[in-house]
C-alpha cells in the first residue's frame, strides 16, 4: 500500500484524486500496488467534495508523516511549490509534479536533491499533458544519439491557430473563443506569448541533451503577432502556421527557441489540430518518432501524474532514471546561425524585393493590392535583415526546414 | 559492463551490433552502463564483417558463459528461436527479442519462465519497429482503464496502399514497387495477408488487457483484395484505405481483428503514409494518444532492441514489468457483434440497393456505368449479409467508426 498526499486541489490535483479513486482497482490489479490517498493540502475548504475529510492546511503534517511515500505537487508556480518540493524530498518522499515552471527553473537542483535522498522526482505530466514523452525520451530512445526535439507544446495556442485557419477568425476573436471554451485562461499571457512552450522545450532539451536549459536562455516568441492574413497565405501555399518549440544539438551545445513556423502540410505536425499536442524526436538510429495526444486537461494530465506515482511506488527508495547536469551560460546558443526559409508579408511590390534574391510569391484571397506575401531562400535572420535593408515587413515567420526525415 | 550475445546476424541483428558499437560512448554516458558485444551466433560465416571475430556457431557457448547477461534474439520464427530463448532464460540470462511471431505465440510461457528465473524478457522491437509503444503502454498508461488499441502495424502494406492512392497503381504493381525498394519480401504473404499485423495486435492486446491473445483467435484479412477502384472511391469521399489491427475491450473479454478499413481524413491515422506505422491507445483518463514512426528497418528496430538491452542490464536479476495471464478459448470474441458502416462496391443500380436501407452513394472518375460504390448505415456483418440477400459485392470494406475521441 502506497500512501499519497496531493498538494493543491485545483484542476489537476482533483483529477489525480479522481483517477486514484476511480481506477484504483484496475491499478492495483495491473501493478500489484494499491494507492491510498491520505492527504490533500489546500488553503481552501471543500465541504461538498467527496474528499473533504482528507483536506488539511499544514504541510508539516505531510512532511512529518512517515506513512506518506509519494507527494504529488500540483500547486504550480515556483515559490511555495519549490519550498514544499524541497522539504518533501529532504524528508525522503518521492515527489511527482505537473509543474513545468518549477521543473524548467529548478529541475537540476531538485533531481540532485532527490538522488541525494534516494527518492524520485518525476514530472511526466509537465510536458504534453497525458502524452507519454519524458519517459520514452529518457528510457526508450537511450540507444540513439538525439539531434532534435521539436513540438507543438501548447494546446491553447494551437487551438487559436487552428480556429483562425478553419473559421477565418482574427487572433483576438479566436482567443476569445478559446477563453469561452475554457481552453485559455483569463490572463492568457503565458500561453500566447510562448512562455508555457518555452518551459516545456527547456525540460525536453534538458532530458534529451543531458544539461539543464533555463527559460531565460531560450528566445521566445508567441503568436500575438500572427494575423489572419499570414494564416491565409500559409494555407494557400499548402502550409499551416504552428507555434513550435525546438531544441537542436549543435556539437556539445544546444540551440533552443520558441516561435511560430510555417509547416508544410506533408509534415505530420501540420495535421495536429485544436488542443492536441505532438512532439517529434529525432535520433540517429530511429529517425523521427512522434508522440501525439491531449496536451492538457484534468484527466489526461492526471493520467500522467498517477503513472509517475505508480512508478515511484514500485521503486521506493531508489531514484528513478531522470537526471541531467547543471547548465551553463555558454551552453545554449541563440538562433543567429540557424538558416531557414522565411515567410514575409510586406507592403511592397515584388520588384522592390529583388534585394532578397529568389523569392516564391504567394497569393491569398482578398489581399490588398499593395501587399505581397513571399517565401525566401534559406538564410539566417541576420542575413535576412541585411537584405531587407531597413524595410520592415508586416510579418516575418520562419518556415520549418524540411531536410527532416519525416518532413 | 554488460556483456551481450546476439542470436542471428541478419538485418536486425547486424543493426544491433552497429548501434551498440557506434553509439556505445553516448549510451555509456547516458546510462552509466557500458555494453560489450561478446558473441554473435549465426550458421553463416561473415569473413568481411568487422564483427567476424565474434561469430560463433554453437549456442551452448553462450548458454554456458556466465559473463553473458543479455541475449538478443533476432532469429525470427518460432522454432529454433523458441528453443534458444527458453534455454537462455533458464540459464539466468535476460532475453531481448524483435520476434513478433514468437512473442505472439509463446509470450505468456516465456514471460513466466523469465519471472521464474528472475530475469527479463523484453520485446519492444516486436511491434512498431523503433516506436516506443509496449513500454509506454505497460508503464505510462497504467493509471487508465484502456478500452481500445488500434493501429497501422505493417509498413509494407501501408506503403502499397499509399502508392495505390498516390500514383494510381494496382495492388500488384504497388507490391512490385515495394519489392523493388526492399520494403516487401520476395514472398510477401505474411505482410499482405495481414499475418504480421495479426501477430502485433496479439501482443498489443495481451499487454493492454492482461491476458494472452493468440493469432489463431484473431480473424485476419489482408489487402490482396483491395482494388484501385476501392481506393479511388475512398479518396473521392475524403477517406483513405488503411489496414488496421484493432483490439477492443468487451466487458471481461476482448475483440480483436485485422482488416482493411476506410478511415476519414480527419483521423490522424489517415495521414500515416509509406512505411510509417502509428498506434492509437484509448484510455478512460487520457483519451486517445498516438505513437508514430518508422515501423521497420534495420536501425529503427535496433534502436528499440538496444533500449531493451539497456533496460535489462539496469535491472539485472529482476524481472521487468511485462506480464500477462494465460489466455483462454472463450476470452477472445469474433467480430460478429461489431457494428460499423460498410463501403460496398457492386455491379448494380442504386435502386436495387434499397434493401440496404439508407446508403450514401460515392463517385469515382472512370467508373463503369453498371458499378456503384456506397457507404451503408452502421450494422453488423451478419445484418449486412442478410440485407444483401445473396448479392455478392465486388468489395466489402469496414468504415472505421468515428465515435472516437480523436476521430
Amino acid at each position: 500500500m502506497t500512501k499519497v498526499a496531493i498538494l493543491g486541489f485545483g484542476v489537476v490535483g482533483s483529477g489525480v484524486a479522481e483517477v486514484i479513486t476511480q481506477n484504483g482497482a484496475s491499478i492495483a490489479e495491473k501493478t500489484a500496488q494499491a494507492l491510498e490517498l491520505k492527504y490533500i493540502l489546500d488553503v481552501r475548504d471543500f465541504p461538498d467534495s467527496p474528499f473533504a475529510d482528507k483536506i488539511i492546511k499544514d504541510f508539516a503534517i505531510i512532511e512529518g508523516d512517515p506513512e506518506v511515500d509519494v507527494v504529488v505537487e500540483t500547486i504550480g508556480g515556483a515559490k511555495v511549490a519549490l519550498d514544499f518540493t524541497r522539504r518533501a524530498l529532504a524528508a525522503g518522499k518521492s515527489v511527482v509534479s505537473s509543474n513545468k515552471e518549477l521543473v524548467a527553473q529548478h529541475g537540476h537542483e531538485l533531481l540532485e536533491l532527490a538522488k541525494a535522498n534516494g527518492v524520485s522526482y518525476l514530472f511526466e505530466a509537465s510536458v504534453g499533458g497525458g502524452i507519454p514523452i519524458l519517459h520514452p525520451l529518457s528510457q526508450c530512445l537511450t540507444a540513439n544519439k538525439l539531434s532534435e526535439v521539436r513540438g507543438i507544446l501548447n494546446g491553447t495556442t494551437n487551438y487559436i491557430l487552428t480556429h483562425m485557419i478553419g473559421t477565418g477568425l482574427s487572433f483576438e476573436e479566436a482567443l476569445k473563443e478559446a477563453q469561452a471554451r475554457g481552453y485559455a485562461e483569463h490572463d492568457p499571457t503565458a500561453d500566447v506569448e510562448g512562455l508555457d512552450a518555452c518551459r516545456k522545450i527547456c525540460i525536453l532539451a534538458s532530458i534529451a541533451f543531458g544539461r539543464h536549459v533555463y527559460p531565460n536562455q531560450v528566445p521566445t516568441k508567441g503568436i500575438t503577432q500572427v494575423t489572419l492574413a499570414d494564416v491565409s497565405y500559409a494555407n494557400a501555399a499548402g502550409m499551416k502556421v504552428k507555434l513550435l518549440g525546438r531544441a537542436l544539438r549543435q556539437g556539445d551545445k544546444v540551440m533552443a527557441y520558441v516561435a511560430p513556423h510555417l509547416v508544410r502540410d506533408a509534415n505530420p505536425l501540420a495535421g495536429v489540430e485544436d488542443v492536441f499536442n505532438a512532439i517529434t524526436v529525432r535520433g540517429n538510429a530511429i529517425g523521427d518518432v512522434m508522440f501525439y495526444g491531449r496536451g492538457a486537461g484534468k484527466l489526461p494530465t492526471a493520467s500522467a501524474v498517477v503513472a509517475d506515482v505508480i512508478d515511484a511506488s514500485q521503486h521506493r527508495k531508489t531514484s528513478r532514471y531522470l537526471s541531467w547536469s547543471e547548465g551553463g551560460e555558454d551552453y545554449v546558443l541563440g538562433t543567429e546561425t540557424l538558416k531557414s526559409q522565411w515567410f514575409l508579408r510586406l507592403n511592397s511590390s515584388l520588384k522592390e524585393l529583388e534585394c532578397l534574391g529568389n523569392v516564391m510569391p504567394l497569393g491569398r484571397p482578398g489581399a490588398p493590392e499593395e501587399e505581397v506575401g513571399v517565401i525566401t531562400e534559406a538564410m539566417t535572420q541576420v542575413e535576412l535583415e541585411k537584405r531587407l535593408g531597413g524595410r520592415t515587413p508586416l510579418s516575418v515567420i520562419r518556415v520549418l526546414d524540411e531536410s527532416a526525415d519525416l518532413a
